[in-house]
């Protein structure tokens, strides 16, 4: 895709998020997009990144699931308010909760594809439904609520 | 502690996990034991498991919380039947559930602990509660199902 993902938008000092990062050598640098209505995430999982032999581990799938809610979440608020992604003042979104169900292992030499729906913007929170594909397989299934970072952060 | 960890008794082939696994280089290494009837946990997040500036991502804590609570509930398990921790035929736990609270921010640069306790033992379920300290702030709470591993999965 020759679009600018979501994490590209985040200004440096917010960049070394070990999940989606740009600046982070050591992550994920996972990178997220709208596809319509969705948000799009694909992840190729490495060897090391191992459960029992040939299945992804758990934090990983939790990692990813993660950092492309929040990613959403913010792309999500920018739209609401029929805004361009970057403008300021930024939206800034942290997990306040993270569900995920395990399904199917999911094997570690296949890409991941993870599609993301906003389900609900509601004052601050923004709640992310998750889907995890493996192939055809759903693998596994995640919900998340964002929360819009409180100013006296200072993000 | 000088006692054996849960992850010390899994065989060769199912210590690769990047969670908890002793032979994964790459990984956490994650170690739990026993206190009384809590099983606990340390982790000393690394300088790159960054979110925002000074605080762990996410997904290091949904990732140590994880493998704490399968660990924890091979070893409920075993304690469960009366019997010794490695013995024949293993119990074999993996995640079908995971539900994280993130309540506070957790600080990179201190140890983080995780005190788990078991809710239930249930036919091939058991469900484990996680509180995630840093000092004395509650900065994260973890509820977990751990199903056991189908007999077909030949592990």
């Amino acid at each position: 895709m020759s679009q600018k993902a979501f994490q590209d938008y985040y200004p440096d000092h917010l960049s070394q998020c070990y999940g989606c990062g740009r600046l982070n050598e050591h992550g994920l640098q996972i990178k997220s997009f709208w596809r319509g209505e969705e948000a799009v995430c694909t992840f190729q999982p490495r060897p090391y990144h191992t459960a029992v032999p040939g299945y992804v581990y758990g934090g990983l799938i939790a990692s990813v699931i993660d950092c492309h809610a929040t990613g959403t979440a913010a792309a999500a608020a920018y739209r609401a308010a029929g805004r361009e992604m970057g403008s300021e003042p930024a939206f800034r979104f942290v997990t306040a909760s993270l569900k995920v169900d395990y399904l199917k292992p999911t094997p570690i030499t296949t890409e991941m594809q993870l599609v993301a729906r906003v389900v609900e913007i509601k004052g601050r929170k923004v709640r992310v439904a998750i889907d995890l594909m493996s192939g055809e397989d759903l693998c596994a299934r995640g919900d998340v609520v964002a929360v819009q970072v409180p100013e006296e952060w200072g993000l």
